[in-house]
C-alpha cells in the first residue's frame, strides 16, 4: 500500500534504521528513535557517512530538521 | 489542456515516475506515491542521480520540500 | 503600456514562452502553463539550459518558487 | 532633499534605468516599470551584466526580490 | 555614552558615511539617507569597495536588507 | 529506553559534554548549560574543533541555532 | 553557577569584549554595547578578523543577527 503523507514515512522508520542526506553534503546513518514536524531526528547508533564511506561514530545524535536533505529508510 | 495550478502537477503525479531535482544539484527519480503543501515528497523505488547517471539505489525516500528546485514527471 | 505589478508579467505570460533563471546558475525555457504567489510555475515543452546551451529537454517541469531568481518572457 | 524611506528609491525610479544587484554576482540594468513590497521587479529593455559587461539582452525581466541584493537608480 | 539599542546605531548614522558588509563579500560606502526595520538601506554618494578598494561609483543605491552582514559608521 | 522528542535529547544533555556541528563545517565540543526553542546553545569549556583537531580554545560560547546542524551528546 | 537561558549570556557580556563568529567565516572582536531579540549586536573598538590575525580596525559595528553563527565572551 503505498503512502498517503510524507511524514508517515518517518512515523513508520521509528526504530528503524535510516540513512539522512545533510545539506553539507554528507549523511547521517543510524536508528531514528524520535521526530518533530521540523524533521528534527534523533539518531542512535549513528553514524556519519561521506562519500558512502563511514567517516566516524557519533552514537546519539539530534539533526536540526532545516539541515536535512532527505530521509531514506533502509 | 493546460494546467491551472502547479500542484496539479503534483496531484496528477501521483504513482507515476517523477525526476526531482535537488539544491545540492543532485536529483532523485523514483514513483511519487505522496507530497504536502511544503513540496515534501515521498518517492519508491527510487534512484539518486548526479549528472544524468544513477549514483545509487535508494528504495524509500522522503524529500525535504526545502531542498526541492524541481519536479518534472516522465 | 507599461506593467503596474511585477504578477502582471506571469498573468501576461501565461501560454508564452518563458525563460526561468535558477539559483543553481542554470535556466529552464518552456511555454508556462501555471504559477502561484510563491511563483511556482508550471512549464511545458520545456528544456533545461546551462550557459545558454540546451543540457536537456524535461518535457512538463514544475519549478519551486524559492529557486526562481528571474522570469523573462520571450 | 534626503530620501526618508528606503521604498522611496523604487517609487522615484519608476519608468528610469536601474542597475539591479543580484545574489549570484551578477547583475540587471534596465527601465523598471513595477515592483511590489518584496522587491520584485519588472525591468524593460533589460540586460544581463556579468563583470560590468553585458552578457546578453532579456527584454522584459521580472526579478524576484529573495535574489536581489542592491538597486540603484542610474 | 553606550548605544542601548541595535537600531539607535542606524538613527545616529542619519546623514553619515557609513560602511555596508554584504552577504557576497564586497561592501559599500556611503551617507546613509534612510533606512527600515529590515535593515534595508539607501546610500548616497556610494561606491562599492571589493578588497578594500574602490570598485565603482554607484551614486544612490537601495541596499536590500536580507544581504546586509554589518553596517560600521565611520 | 527511547528518547520521544528531539528536545528531550537537549535535556538529558545539560551539563553533559556535546559536540555541535556547525553550517560552516567546524564543530564545538564542551558543556552545555543551555538551550532554548530556536537551538540556540549555550557551551562552556568550549575548543572549536576542525577536521576532528582542537583548533582553539573558546570558554563560553552562546551558539545561533540557525547555524547548528547536529548536536551529539557524548 | 550554569546559565539557564543562552541570552543570559549576551546579557552578561553587556561592555565586556566578546569574539563574534560570522557567516562569512571571519569574526569581529570587540566591547558589546547593545543586542536585541534578533542577535542583532553593537559593538565598539571593534576589529575584523580573519584567520585569527587583525584585518582592520572598524570603530563602532551593528552587526546583523541573521550574520552571526556565535558569541563567545572573553
Amino acid at each position: 500500500m503505498a503512502e498517503r503523507r510524507p511524514f508517515d514515512v518517518l512515523n513508520n522508520a521509528i526504530n528503524n534504521t535510516v540513512i539522512v542526506g545533510m545539506k553539507g553534503g554528507y549523511e547521517f546513518r543510524g536508528v531514528m528513535v524520535a521526530y518533530d514536524v521540523h524533521m528534527n531526528l534523533v539518531l542512535e547508533k549513528a553514524e556519519q557517512l561521506q562519500g558512502g564511506e563511514v567517516k566516524r561514530g557519533v552514537g546519539t545524535v539530534l539533526v536540526r530538521g532545516d539541515s536535512v536533505t532527505f530521509i531514506s529508510p533502509s
